[in-house]
């Protein structure tokens, strides 16, 4: 690289978005709420800044990652299980039937998720997901899954982690699942993961304490849930929300419904060539409300495939 | 003061604890887990420190300052509730019959605490907590309850924080009641907070979303409900605890059960001219468990009246 090149590189701390309204309206953002003496000022320990996961900071098709877990861990458990060849949604799973599994509801996902996700120490699950994502692979990229991350998004929460944000991750997701990966792939420490979560229970057997994870959900973080899994775990309101679905609806609306300046982020899949495209209709990452009310209400929408010259990162070799 | 007094004073991280085993250990602890190259040494993300706060942070006598709280908020409320004259356990709490209040048990006590800490925003309830910390003071040292808190673990969470420890409050304590003054008073930030909590729910009432206190209780942050507090906020095994009762129990042995170094660490309220002296037998903050076995579990105990030379702040004037 010449040394011009370096120089502008170095300068941009987005340089995976493309210049144009998006970057610019988060860019003076960060300036307006971190400039000393700016109106817009805000304190540093009041600079929270919320990311949901799925489809915001990592890719969510075909279907979402953490079910794709589920379902490898279905077969690998299925020696020890006969009796799931013919009990749904078990025999669905495992013959890869999606739309019968997804035809088992709610009542079917929580058997596969107690089943997968349940009676068994903290421990034992967060190295059993730790083990699939060094041999599990993207079934379109072949990529392990915690590299169908987005490039602009990592450049995102360095940024904002620069200009003195606290960066969260607030997902429907699994918190006992994210955290195994969310320090290494996106710099955020377990205790600022937000997530769904099961109970769980302290036990001490054979004289070593544990914590176990029971069939019992928790907490359900997600549409109403988010600024409910906010208060209770980040306890302030955020500065800056950024999400993709009508699931980030409401942590949008509890974000910039706050004093001052604040600001909320859509995620638009607008991108079949070089990652998906999908909004109203989708089966997963539906975003049809958050659409028609962005504008009103002030949200920032990006247009991936106009808004960002790169969407994941470069491949490790 | 003098030059040399000077460089004395801020050489040492912990001048309000007197020289001895108690220290000692502390600060090799630090020492060891932290200096490169040490065997024991452990990385920064791992560092991290919870600490109780009832008696372990600010004091607890003559009882529970978040029951003073909402024994004064009742009497705030008396005038809108005639009903309350005759109706257990609030005319109790109003005569300030304390011990036929405490007669109502776990039963009573949740009344009191729906009254006082639910059916309310969160906004408004951080609102009420505020405003009694500026006028309530303590019947006996006639300081505000935030300045009842011991200068030798302010010393401690700057000495851990300076090492690169990520400090925690892990606290029986309501976290929504503790969030309003923890980051002022401790330098702990709200998500740095973890405690018993009530569950909530997000409404947009007249357009403007709020999150509203329910009188339906969440978590129970005390004794079992410690490590699980931990996992479910922080999502690691801390490295260092302290605490100051049979309550703490569990946090100290699922910290101490860790592989590698890990500190426990018990204060015990040895001092009743400057401050109380209690353990066993005492209604509040009771310490028995953890005296048997903190020898054999290499926990370290904290005698007050040797151990430190101050115990609150210099009053602010
Ligand atoms: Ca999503
Ligand atoms: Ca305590």
């Amino acid at each position: 690289l010449s040394a011009g090149v370096w120089a502008a590189e170095s300068n941009d701390p987005l340089p995976s978005w493309s210049d144009g309204k998006t970057k610019q309206a988060i860019v003076s953002f960060v300036e307006k709420t971190t400039r000393q003496g700016s109106p817009g000022f805000v304190p540093e320990n009041q600079r929270i800044a919320t990311f949901d996961n799925d489809g915001t900071l990592w890719a969510e098709q075909p279907v979402y990652f953490q079910l794709i877990y589920a379902l490898d861990q279905v077969k690998k458990m299925a020696p020890q299980h006969p009796e799931w060849k013919s009990e749904e949604p078990f025999a669905s799973a495992l013959k890869g039937d999606m739309e019968k599994l997804m035809a088992s509801g709610k009542e079917g996902l929580m058997k596969i998720i107690a089943a997968t996700h349940a009676d068994m120490t903290a421990d034992e699950f967060s190295e059993n997901v730790s083990q699939w994502l060094k041999t599990a692979r993207h079934p379109k990229t072949n990529r392990p899954y915690n590299e169908m991350i987005y490039q602009p998004m990592l450049e995102l929460l360095d940024y904002l982690r620069a200009n003195g944000f606290k960066t969260f991750i607030v997902s429907g997701g699994g918190i006992d699942f994210m955290r195994v990966f969310a320090e290494q792939t996106y710099g955020i420490p377990p205790d600022q993961v937000v997530g769904s979560s099961l109970k769980a229970e302290y036990k001490v057997r054979n004289g070593k304490p544990e914590i176990v994870k029971l069939a019992d959900i928790n907490l359900v973080n997600d549409k109403e849930g988010k600024p409910v899994g906010i208060h209770r775990y980040i306890g302030q309101r955020p500065l800056f929300a950024a999400g993709n679905s009508d699931g980030d609806f409401q942590m949008l609306e509890w974000t910039t419904a706050g004093k001052g300046p604040r600001f909320g982020l859509l995620l638009h899949h607008t991108d079949d060539k070089r990652e998906w495209a999908y909004d109203r209709k989708s089966h997963i990452g539906r975003l049809e409300k958050g659409l028609d009310q962005a504008k009103d209400r002030g949200w920032t929408v990006i247009d991936m495939q106009q808004d960002w010259n790169q969407v994941f990162p470069v491949a490790t070799p």
